[in-house]
């Protein structure tokens, strides 16, 4: 089974007040680049692979998606997900994305944002995610970048000028990361870029799109912590079809 | 034009002494990993794109293909392949890769070995690639990983725990990147990864296979020095079709 890091009191308190869970889908600064890898949601039937707190399939239903679901196994993003989007249209199932099995032909949209690089065997996730989609649908994910999760101490180093760089090592070495975040011990599953885009390629996808998201200029003016994500890329944003 | 500093002579002559051109195809390591993702040369016609001593073609035609066209920028380069694969089959062009227009449907693969992180424009030149293959055409390259070349100072750092790690920075900041490699000022062309895929797809291509290149264990025996290449993806592989 997965870690399940979010059930955690101290982790999940850590992750409620981040801004992306304090504002919602704005407050991640990659939704507008994820939103735009995804299709016309009108009439979709949309999954959310690692739901969290429900958000995107509240902004499916919201886009006129024909129904949403959300999977996640963690209890306290779940409760929170079923209390804060009650709506006809969205339901949610608690499930380890290791072990799931989903039914064949079921969704037009396939997303998962920041979830999969908890995932062990991607491949296996990648097979299920292509069978539950009919002809034609579209798996859309974001996952942190293999640059920023390679390192055994992924923290910046300063350069002999006084720069900051950030450090790559053990990048073909594939397998768990453990670092501190919001609680000590999180554990991640490091995975070449080229692991994750040949296993979507051999579960049957086509590459629409790689993103390796960094900010424009209007957006690092507006919040200048944000100028780090040019150095490195945080995170992969991905589009694929069936 | 793009920089010619293959016709540089102190360059052209640090050049001739590496491994890969004293050894030819097999002194690359990465050589059998690109050879797998080319599909059975008898009776294609191939494209080499930057073809140096012009190995890749003398392969082709030793494995049965139709012809090979080899292109280069650098005298030095043609005036050798020309010298030392003289074959009915095999062709060189001098050209630019930043200017080139190639015949339509022309070709069944297009290649490329470590030429391609030279080119300004590769959106343009995959548009070219892409025109010049006949339906169902491969293009298969290798070129420097942008992890490998994106900092400003691309040289290993010590770890507080005295290991080695690699410095990534910039990176986001496309555009050229100038080293001291053999000669000083070699300039070559940043892009990250996604923009090299997503012009490839923008091309029309369908992306087949991506290889962050690794060494196996075994070479890692063979060739110690080798080791490096775990930490930090030197070379990408791509193979994409038409």
């Amino acid at each position: 089974m997965a870690q399940n890091i979010y059930d955690t009191p101290e982790f999940f308190e850590g992750y409620s007040r981040l801004d992306r869970s304090v504002r919602g889908l704005d407050g991640g600064p990659e939704w507008p680049a994820l939103r735009a890898l995804l299709p016309d949601m009108r009439g979709r039937r949309l999954l959310d692979l690692g739901c969290g707190f429900g958000w995107i399939a509240r902004w499916a239903v919201e886009q006129g998606a024909a129904g949403a679901l959300g999977v996640d196994l963690s209890e306290n993003m779940l409760a929170r997900a079923r209390a804060e989007t009650a709506d006809g249209r969205i339901r949610y199932l608690k499930a380890d994305l290791e072990t799931i099995e989903l039914p064949q032909e079921s969704f037009d949209v396939v997303v998962s944002s920041l979830a999969l690089h908890y995932v062990r065997d991607f491949a296996r996730l990648a097979g299920q995610a292509f069978g539950s989609l009919a002809s034609g649908g579209h798996f859309v994910f974001s996952i942190e970048h293999p640059i920023y999760m390679a390192s055994m101490r992924p923290e910046w180093l300063t350069t002999a000028e006084g720069g900051r760089t950030w450090p790559v090592d053990h990048y073909a070495i594939e397998g768990p990361r453990v670092t501190d975040w919001l609680a000590k011990g999180v554990q991640k599953q490091h995975r070449t870029l080229s692991t994750t885009l040949n296993a979507l390629i051999d579960a049957g996808f086509s590459i629409r799109r790689l993103e390796e998201w960094s900010p424009t200029a209007h957006e690092v003016a507006a919040r200048p912590s944000l100028k780090d994500e040019l150095e490195r890329p945080m995170m992969a944003l991905v589009a694929a079809r069936k």
